[in-house]
């Protein structure tokens, strides 16, 4: 029923040297995707530096996501903030660059109740008049986006169409699947078991530096190959061992820029950057799991 | 490379109506179960009243469930306590009685440290010189088994065999297994996702309801069955509702005697038993989802 | 030693009914504090709306703080930020408006480590030149400043002063203290047990309801008049009824605007105002304390 | 209104080198207490290794206890267990025995729901037809006893006569007062704070080594010294850097032992012995407190 289904690359924020939003660099990195196979991506989320962004940054990033797209994959803007009304404002300005649907952290830091957060989703929904997803990430926002506070959210907010599900309730997949939402499982590492019990798609950072591996996991899902999957996943999860050791964004960005050749920058302080053994660990590691090479779509 | 592969209800502790054990119940229970597939027993664990029994009635369970299963079905036997000296003369006792594993959630309450934990599971291990299984179960006990703890222990403990893993981290089911160690996923509504990435099998009480449908997604997983799998484990969480609404231990007694027409009497206080409203919901329920009807070994 | 100590309220940011900064309602909140006793203000801090104001509007707030404080009494300004080239601008701007010292929630939603949030500190500080509070909140951070963190950022910020302590482990108070940082005791309901044990002061938003309160436990204290310290701050305490009925911050806008004749506006979706009911509900609780009226400074 | 007041100390039970109760050290440890100003004993509670206790050795310690105090000092014994029959079992035999009260820990493992916590406390406390005192200890039993909770069991539960309040919200201890529940502050570092708000004196084993301590705090408090009130508080609070270097229950087995030169033996395993050097540390850190000298009952 839903149109956001597969693999959803959570695109990092490529920056200058300067510390500024690389246009180039983002482009880049988008066509490298989609001639990969993603089916879209999810732009300016957790792994993109989201919250670390000015509202601005947002907008234009927005706008080249919408225009590198041109309709080849589908734009999910996170436009999440801490007041209802910054976010409602670059919901308006998501829609107006041309996205596909938008995304938001619920409002953290203060922490509302559960009636406030349905009517903040309410009005950033209504000022994009775009399919909605939220993003449960408890583990930054310190809400977690429970069965009860979503069917109370999909009561109020016609726009609701799914959420990207990053919280350690894993069963509840299931569950909000069967209230009709989207559920893209927000673990690259959990692709696959989330497919089996109803999960739409991925969405997550490390899905942008080889989509082919997750597209592949899909694919075989979808054709009947479970072990192909089950083999392609494993070599999924085997990524994360790297961000037990560096930072996540900033291995992120030191892994694409070396793999695509684009100088990403680092992550904003107060994160730091990758120190050099730290560089060569990411690298070294992606390469042994065969994540250094540009594969061909059909590389299988 | 373990012995222990498959689907392991965990049985519930029936009670005569004075509330002592009831031996013929159980062993009615476990006939039941065996004639529909299971290939083993998780005996007096959580679903079995574990740390509510006297330390002899977990000896005479042993000898039951033992006597029982005759090699026709694996037992592995909860010996865990709040002492060392009380868990290793439990698996003393079960080793005496020919249980095939024992099991044991860490020393909880006191919350002792890495080294004690470990140093516990070695003197109680040895103590029955069997394979021994630890029961992550962070919920009740306060201590989750994280994969550092896992490999400290394994490091101590040469009985080590595997975990029950019933903590939200469902991504280190494939950490567990990938260190060598049996990982039975410890939710029934989550079997086919965690075979995807490494499970050995299943250990949970809604298991010995109905061991038919665990039974099929297993067997359809492993013969290539995903969408008749897919569709028997959504069968199987849907027996989840049952629990949000009536305890689960009272809840899975009335269900079993109902089924099996034998009487499993009520949790031990404080635990309460179901009043005829919760009873009737949730027999009504459970034959809803085809679960009430005794199922021939080879029903699909 | 240090030089802040006493009574900080924390201060609301009234708002227009456009929803923008009230110069004048903040100016005339200040002026009652100060005729009221208290010795200094945080500002902008979580009462004070903090991280949902624009980066402008926290500097000029910062501007007619210090500018109506006028060497009256001592100003904090928060310039707490998620990332920390936001805070530095922050910092240096509310240094160049002529505040006593500056405090900062840790770089929250994406939870650095330990080492990134002393650097981050460090840079702060610098940038500002003047004592440094940090501000201890994990309930709204989901990051808690322990006492191996304290000392990590000590040994590693200059500028660091003290901090306000907000999480629930009170009996760091005196260690924080025994740090030789000041701890201002977070909680208007604990001002007077965290004074026997260390504290240098208290920072809360229900201070600047009625200073006199506060001041009185303060001086009572300290003049050895440990029954009527108490006294008053049972009277304290029991102002927190409020909160667990309406919302904190449109609570105290609410009756701060009834109290001083001031219309202080609502706080900033999503957090909602209260209703009527509300409303007349923490009045007239306020009022049965006592606090609804004026009080002359030496009101005792 | 209460008669529960005043320096409690949480006796540790002194074990035989075979790992048995040690009743001879056990009177001496209570014989030194009440010389020493204690106006009670908590007994096997936390410190007293409560749950690791089998329920025969509990009811043999509560009659030594009782027969031990001879109504020179009041007697709560805990009989806190995971079943309410145990509980009740060891609350009648308690109540046989000649305690003045009775104390425990929620039913805990399970974690049963409100309504059983409190149906669990009426049949404890109906056993023994004595007051009873609930332990509010969360980081032991995973459930905490909110003023909600406390006031449903105040309802069900004519016995309850107050609690020993050993959680975070260190602030409910006034609201637990207002309830008219005796409230005992379960932290030696925090009996003078507590005092200031409402309770009615204090629980913990560290009191037991050198009751003199907090017999000065409760006596100087009330005698409107505040200011030795206050030294002591501090010098009670330097004992806790001990328990930080090993583990509290060997910790204080260590320091009874060689103060009263009496053998306390070691804890329970998996809790492990102090190393020697360990030993020397908590007995060097102690004696630099002055706290390793038998103080004569008036010793300011």
């Amino acid at each position: 029923m839903t149109e956001f289904r597969g693999i959803y690359p959570a695109l990092i924020t490529p920056m200058t040297p300067e510390g500024d939003f690389n246009e180039d660099a983002f482009r880049q990195l988008m066509e490298y995707n989609i001639s990969s196979g993603a089916h879209g991506f999810w732009v300016a989320g957790g792994a993109g530096e989201s919250v670390l962004l000015e509202d601005e940054e947002n907008t234009r990033i927005a706008n080249v996501a919408a225009h590198q797209a041109d309709g080849r994959a589908r734009i999910i803007m996170h436009v999440g903030a801490v007041t209802t009304e910054r976010a409602a404002r670059m919901a308006e300005n998501a829609a107006k660059a041309g996205v596909d649907a938008i995304c938001a952290v619920p409002p953290f830091f203060y922490r509302p109740g559960p009636d406030e957060i349905a009517e903040h989703y309410r009005v950033v929904g209504a000022a994009a008049a775009l399919p909605l997803f939220i993003y449960n990430l408890p583990g930054a926002t310190g809400i977690e986006i429970t069965l009860e506070l979503a069917e109370k959210i999909r009561e109020q907010v016609p726009q609701l169409s799914g959420l990207k599900h990053s919280a350690p309730a894993f069963a509840n997949t299931r569950h909000f699947a069967s209230m009709g939402l989207s559920c893209l499982i927000g673990s690259a590492a959990l692709l696959l078991p989330a497919l089996t019990i109803g999960a739409s798609g991925c969405v997550d950072g490390p899905l942008s530096l080889s989509p082919d591996v997750w597209v592949n996991i899909w694919t075989a899902y979808h054709g009947g190959d479970i072990k192909f999957a089950e083999a392609e996943q494993r070599r999924a999860a085997e990524l994360y061992t790297i961000f037990n050791r560096a930072g996540y964004i900033a291995s992120m960005k030191a892994l694409i820029s070396e793999k695509l050749g684009i100088d990403c920058g680092d992550p904003r302080p107060p994160q730091r950057p990758l120190t050099s053994e730290e560089r060569a660990f990411v690298i070294r590691t992606a390469a042994k799991l065969g994540m250094m090479e540009i594969a061909s779509k059909d590389g299988r």
